[in-house]
């Protein structure tokens, strides 16, 4: 049959992407409320310019800032902010920044109409939430376009996720212009972590016929930045077309959620301090030796949308740009176990076993 | 830069798209709602079985039945339904059948919740509407997934359309095994339809890198029932083929809205009776030569996507498969005078004049 799947689609987010989007779209922030809490991270939203941006549309408009979260948002500061955005009123949110400023709204969001305690985001559904408008400055987790939140629980020292229909951001502002300034080791952990999304909801056993389209939108996209990210010389073009590639990263594994190599990535980040991007992209060699196995066509697609003459190249791509600590025996079998427990194992195909997944370790970490 | 243009994409309606996909959502009827008002034409809802299967899901609630949409929804027709819809406090709209019925079941929803003439429709701006789940029965016009509806104004005997967030389906449910028992002429008249869709959007000078995406992956869909169109053969895979590039290219007009294909197309359905898609097509030759000037990579493109071996061979495809009725020059002056009053002309490449309007139709017309 075609489509080849059932599909389920869903994308309520308004995306607005360009130069000067914000200025060109200022009635936005009127149509979706009065009095604005706007959350940002300490640094990010003002150095981008995005900020000044806001404040200059909002045209001496009243907002209430809240200007402190933290790379890791926290559950129990999320719901100080919360009780900040309830006690002046507001009415929608405007969240600047990265992933973090971007998950930290939608979870203040869904706490200032709810009765519920910050780790009520984890056991209970909420059905409404503040309207979020959300405007990257980072181009990575395509956060601005997805339904997930992703905080950190104070007392188990852990992350946790929570998803609703209702955290999907009302409307997505994407200028390019915002990312110019990031520094570029940052600028390339975080293309990674965009990539990786759109390869694993691309290899998930839950893609369909839409989020396969999604993904190659923004494979393609990613390839626009490959020279820039060898050369490490990032100009507005690749910056942009990384931009658009993590959008559609996020549209991506919005429908679909990510596979192994999140999985598996985790413990890298936990354990070895490797940033997202890189934790992931980590297992490039094993992960696509076992796509090659498993979903031939596939990984033969990903190849050439990538623009590599063959596996490998892009596996080299990969590898020459992420640091490579070395992992023993005990390690791998020690990650392997925590990877095990994710669910997203199960969404990659081939019914990967724990000594599927230790000898994946084993494989990338060896050099 | 890339991406190449400024986007705009909104697509709010949550797509359920596959066999039994009514069985297999059943939880969306209760969560949109309690008191259904059912819009249906006045026997492909029945024909098609998508009927029966919304009756056994909603399994005995309480539903209030419009079985009475006609071809072309004449306004006045809209205004009874909503008082009926009002007087029972119906609190969702279930949509099933072809384009008319789902542009009826829009027009309704507004109507139902605003104090509001139908003629109001076209010139006030209407924020609220019910929900509508949209059950598409044929493969054509894309209105599960647009914020379009196309109505007769009784007075002025003619057609005029109304836009707005608000009437876009809450819900899309589409199983192609509801287009199954579908004429093979009706099949295929609205086969084209859809892709003068995706034709028009992805040459429109409003198109953006999603709306092409959009495009691109229906004109694909379309093209793997091609075969079908050419032997007036179809079978499951087909029809499947033909629902999903339709609602892309519902997607993609959402969008970008029409060109000149669509200006034109209207009078020779109004004075020729050809129906909507035939009309369109029979514009393929003109349209695509001028397309080649305009747009050389994209006419390419689009040849390539529809798996033809060069542009002869598509115009040729569509020409074999519409009536072609000649049209004298009188005729031709006349009906571009009309289409030129049409908006989406100037959305079409190339600054199109009145002169290239009548050669359009003069070219179209001397078979």
């Amino acid at each position: 049959m075609y489509p080849q799947t059932d599909i389920k689609s869903y994308m309520p987010v308004k995306i607005l992407f360009g130069n000067n989007c914000v200025f060109n779209n200022k009635d936005v922030f009127k149509q979706t409320g009065k009095f604005p809490f706007i959350v940002t991270g300490k640094s990010g939203a003002v150095k981008s310019g995005a900020f000044d941006d806001v404040i200059s549309v909002l045209n001496g408009g009243p907002y209430i800032l809240y200007d402190r979260v933290e790379e890791n948002p926290k559950v129990s500061d999320m719901e100080d902010a919360a009780i900040i955005s309830k006690k002046f009123r507001c009415d929608y949110i405007i969240a600047i920044g990265g992933g973090s400023a971007l998950d930290a709204a939608k979870a203040i969001a869904v706490l200032a109409v709810n009765n519920m305690s910050g780790m009520d985001l984890f056991s209970k559904k909420a059905d409404a939430a503040l309207p979020v408008i959300a405007i990257p400055t980072t181009s990575g987790t395509g956060s601005e376009v997805t339904p997930y939140s992703i905080l950190t629980v104070d007392e188990w020292q852990t992350k946790k996720s929570f998803a609703g229909d209702c955290i999907y951001p009302k409307i997505a502002l994407l200028d390019p212009k915002y990312t110019f300034s990031l520094p570029i080791d940052y600028t390339i952990s975080t293309a990674f972590d965009a990539v990786s999304h759109l390869f694993e909801s691309y290899f998930s056993l839950k893609s369909n016929e839409m989020s396969k389209m999604y993904s190659q939108e923004g494979i393609r996209a990613f390839a626009k930045a490959v020279d820039a990210i060898k050369n490490r010389k990032f100009d507005e073009q690749s910056r942009s077309a990384l931009m658009y590639a993590s959008m559609l990263g996020g549209i991506a594994i919005s429908h679909t959620g990510t596979t192994a190599m999140h999985a598996m990535g985790y413990s890298m980040t936990y354990f070895h301090g490797l940033p997202h991007g890189f934790a992931n992209l980590y297992f490039a060699e094993p992960y696509f030796r076992h796509m090659m196995k498993q979903e031939e066509q596939k990984t033969k697609t990903v190849t050439d949308l990538m623009g590599m003459t063959d596996l490998q190249s892009m596996i080299n791509f990969f590898s020459d740009n992420i640091p490579r600590p070395k992992l023993n025996k005990e390690q791998c079998e020690r990650y392997a176990t925590l990877a095990m427990m994710q669910s997203s194992i199960k969404a990659t195909p081939g019914n990967l076993t724990k000594e599927d997944i230790v000898n994946m370790f084993k494989e990338a970490g060896r050099t």
